[in-house]
């Protein structure tokens, strides 16, 4: 099934990855769609490995997400979140990290609001790290399966045009997706108010825009970026209605985008002010595939750290 | 093992289910008590299928009996509850549901304060989904569980005359086991104070007392309701002092009711308001059989919902 | 593997335990070292039965070690911790263990802030109960733990010299080590400050210190306690800084210490305040090897207690 291509230790950026490996896990990815829909939904190629989802910053989708990839692969699973950790007692995040790793884990699926936790746990572990999302640097995990939604769909990555919408400054998902897609020679642009693109914007090599009607034509592929609510109360916004005028995707928009281009969303999405609710019958779908493609590519990168190469099942 | 009658997709409340089914989940509910009582309590039944226990009221009991079911069938099970839920993020209950069904889960469990979320989640989702408790509305799984104890002790259903006493106001669990003790022709009486009946309580077609002693003579099963604390703070009834007169199973109350009458609770029991603690020795054990044949009756809904007709092991 | 003498149903204490149990304990211990290295870390030993993690006191190292050791042994593990228990209900722990007991567990692991939590719960249940801590009481499985690390060092435990440095007052860690090394004829000393030292400091037949300087000479093995912060603020000691002066263990004192002594820490270290965090590299290492043999340690207790006897694999 894999070329035994892949041979790494962590998943912590999607910058660091070669297009090789990228092709290895969607690879891997898709023969797990296959398992995913049997009525046995279980394999064992991680029985007797340990997965530990070290979670510092809330987030349901993520955890169970990983958790089901790692069940459906055999592995036992550890669920330890902030809320009643250690961390309450003093006790250093490396610390954590190393008394668990103690307990014979074999792969930490780390989120923190702090940018580089991922990689700082890396350096401190013989263990494997998969960043599930640290503060507004990577969300390695998210970028591969929404480019792997786009290769299902559209049956390449090269040469797309992408869009990017919306809070480009704390999104984590923007800087990961542009980072996999320019991998692939895709046009990658950006469009969201000025207050909210970072103040690097002009290092990233791509196209900017501050209004979706201008940014909208020709695209292929069109991500939809969740707005924090509390990006408004902090006055990086007007208003959600100023939001919604120049950069919600509205009946009229989709109407006037490049025939088979695809909509798609991190979720959860704020109906009414990323994506009017009334597209809902027509775009949830895929939002609801890039869900499903996400297990799918989490089992890949589990069965991939831990190193099996031969067939799983 | 099984007559191949059970046909269904979701348990959403006792109403709707035919004696024949009811028969069929007691049947298969009395193999699983041999299981349970194995010293390996595990059978591959439900091995490679996802049960999701979505809780948002917490219940640690009923939480645990669905997780233990689902566990020793082989399930994977996740647990989800409302405090940590992106529900928080403002998502939509619809949305959280599709995006777990996403993740391939096979049966939804589900707890909510609010009447009808499980007929709700039912409607758009092509999983399973079993009502854990809905509001005030319904608890079918609890209702399922006591028709079986007195089954169990019994030897039938038919006939029998059955008392429920204490908030009927706002008990889901009376609810359920009117309409389902009816099915099996049982004269329900109901007795408890008048600001805890509800309006509609003439059409229910059950006999009404507003004092124990009255009520308690030729019943053959006796509920005794769970006083939530909060109701008396709410002004629904005047004192707790005045509920244990006039509702509370007295040790002279209990010496009055017919010889082989059963006493029951949905438990956790406040003892010395529903029952006396004197009592406890007496009452206790059967109590905790509710417990157990609960745990016996949910493996039976999980086993019949996931479409497995065949004997499990 | 074992010689079958081990014949318990509750692990509560140290003290109650005969040396060839504990013996027992480390031999089974030590064939699990090799379990939990293998890639596949995986015995069926417990497969069908059921560990419910009962934990009333906030613990993440704690929890997760008996979590693990659970799941090498394929045990179910349901975790109920009192943020999400019917306790909040006003239900009675033990009609809690009765009720959890009903649905078949076989083993209860308990942590709580109050003395004789496991006892009283032990007394109740034909199940299996493991102290995982009671108040300031007992923590068997610390203890074990510890020793075990020091025989698996020293190669015998016997007529050590063993120093205990800290709050013994409120250590049950402090508790159970003294009565555990006492069982193979070490000489226990404690070393702390007057106001953290027991009153019948007099009765436990130890040599007591004021002054980790005197205390250190001739030591074999050197068990620092943590400092809770909230003793601090409750005024049991006059500041941090003095407690360093006097307690903690500095690289001056480092360099004193008996050759071949183990420093050892139930966790997590305050660095800088009972260990000088130079020391860190030095020292860290056996820490973490006492996380690896408490887990090795705890699936011995659940191994034993479940009663297989018969080689496990």
């Amino acid at each position: 099934m894999t070329t035994g291509f892949f041979n790494r230790k962590d998943i912590l950026n999607v910058k660091s990855l070669q297009r090789e490996e990228i092709e290895e896990i969607f690879n891997t990815a898709r023969s797990f769609q296959e398992v995913v829909r049997r009525p046995v939904k279980k394999v064992p190629a991680l029985r007797g490995k340990t997965v530990v989802n070290l979670f510092f910053e809330p987030s349901t989708r993520t955890r169970i997400s990983f958790e089901l990839a790692a069940k459906f692969l055999s592995a036992d699973v550890i669920n330890f979140s902030s809320s009643n950790s250690s961390i309450l007692k003093g006790e250093s995040l490396l610390d954590t990290l190393r008394n668990i790793q103690s307990l014979n884990a074999d792969i930490f699926v780390v989120r923190d609001s702090s940018c580089g936790t991922a990689d700082i746990l890396s350096r401190n572990t013989s263990s494997s790290v998969i960043n599930a999302g640290d503060g507004i640097h990577a969300h390695p995990t998210q970028a591969l399966l929404d480019m792997f939604t786009v290769l299902e769909k559209k049956g390449s990555l090269e040469n797309l045009n992408v869009l990017i919408v919306g809070d480009i400054l704390h999104s984590r998902v923007a800087r990961s997706d542009m980072e996999g897609f320019k991998k692939f020679a895709c046009k990658v642009s950006i469009c969201g108010p000025v207050n909210l693109l970072p103040f690097y914007i002009k290092d990233l090599g791509v196209d900017i825009f501050h209004n979706l009607d201008d940014a909208l034509e020709d695209q292929d592929v069109i991500i939809m970026l969740r707005l924090q609510s509390e990006r408004q109360e902090k006055g990086f916004i007007p208003s959600v209605r100023e939001y919604v005028q120049f950069y919600s995707l509205t009946e009229e928009r989709f109407l006037r985008k490049k025939k088979g281009a695809l909509i798609m969303h991190p979720g959860p999405v704020n109906w009414d002010i990323e994506i009017a609710s009334s597209l809902k019958r027509e775009i949830h779908p895929l939002i609801l595939e890039q869900v499903n493609n996400g297990l799918c590519v989490r089992m890949a990168l589990l069965y991939l750290l831990s190193g099996r190469h031969e067939p799983f099942n």
